[in-house]
């Protein structure tokens, strides 16, 4: 029998035109000692350094009129193709507001990966066809609109870097979480036994394992039906 | 004719236990310019600064047993009411993977508003008894679970201050993005005309603004079919 190989860390690239925005919140906490533990890698590389011409534009009116700037393809497509050479396996991720919205089970999908190139939106778009020439998939993390694809960025690999093997202990496996099993999460309670005249509700002091367990459930369930119905319809 | 009074900054507070991450990315490009210029104001309170007891716990195991660890309800407390004292008329938010999604419509509203306090969970969650107790409203960024609610915050107040008055010029109005109108957006394109084979839809380069105009609202149904028609049933 021979060990298994072992695998290589989950490699982020992020291609922003804020490089120093990275690793900004991702350089603490959990996946900030991940990163020093070099359980994932992370590298931002600047988008502007693939423009020519005397003023690096990267951005250029919109074809048609309108307002705001729209990033060019032809830069767009160098930075790719220089942070992504032939036979990079990983998937190309685009953020933005169009995208198909990040749920847990992308997440899990993109763990079992090798990495992920990001690349960050920035004013009204992305010329829509690098979209199409270097197949991006287009990701959103929710309906709103940011002033760019950074935060999105992060939000996905924080999402994604806390369930890679050894990032989180096994007492906090992540199993127990909301949207894991389609419900939202019961009610948590801890110390002090009695605050501001407010009890724990007293099954979950009970030790009868079973009737907290039925209790969590009735009360994820209560909580998914009147917060998101629309989980339980799928 | 009075002037009409000056309208005071959007005001926000952030408790968490990681205060050295802000304001991180917000402190940079639109935002940070705007927070630079004083168009909102921004402060991050430590929560453990409320603990107490020799070991300045914010955290203990949940009632009833399960992984992970549960904020306490009397640390949050003393948090919340040292940050937003009697008066204080700004909405409560709890970032959180259980809260209603965060949408364009909620972040509108808190535009109109005078700030925000947002306190960023962490471990398994925080007590339900101080949710309840100071009238958190829970809000969640999307159906996926992140290390901690900070980038939540930073996800909501990018949103929020985007939006303010004076944070972006005039020719990014806003106006004509995805999910105002309850569509997605139409594609982009701009300069070079021709790129890898590829050319702008001729259209968009005719002049004829009532034909550029019906384009873009075709395809941004289109779009919005395709990849989001629950917008469409909204």
């Amino acid at each position: 029998m021979s060990a298994p190989a072992p695998r290589s860390p989950f490699a982020a690239s992020v291609l922003t035109l804020y490089p120093e925005m990275f690793p900004g919140p991702l350089g603490l906490s959990l996946s900030g000692r991940a990163l020093a533990e070099g359980l994932w890698s992370l590298e931002a590389l600047d988008i502007r350094a693939h423009a020519t011409g005397r003023h690096r534009n990267v951005d250029d009116t919109p074809a048609g009129g309108g307002p705001g700037m729209v990033m060019r393809a032809d830069v767009v497509a160098r930075a790719i193709d220089a942070a992504s050479p032939a036979g990079d396996t990983r998937p190309r991720i685009l953020m933005s507001p169009r995208g198909r919205p990040l749920d847990q089970r992308r997440v899990r999908d993109l763990v079992e990966g090798p990495g992920a190139l990001i690349l960050c939106g920035r004013f009204e778009g992305v010329d829509e066809r690098v979209i199409k020439a270097r197949g991006l998939e287009e990701i959103s993390i929710g309906d709103y609109v940011l002033s760019g694809g950074e935060l999105g960025a992060m939000v996905l690999l924080d999402a994604v870097v806390r369930l890679l093997p050894g990032v989180m202990g096994a007492a906090d496996s992540g199993s127990e979480e909301s949207f894991e099993g389609g419900l939202l999460e019961y009610p948590h309670y801890t110390r002090p036994r009695e605050w501001e005249g407010r009890s724990i509700p007293p099954t979950l002091l009970s030790g009868d394992h079973a009737a907290i367990a039925r209790w969590r459930r009735t009360e994820a369930e209560r909580i998914t039906r009147e917060r998101r119905p629309d989980l339980l319809d799928r």
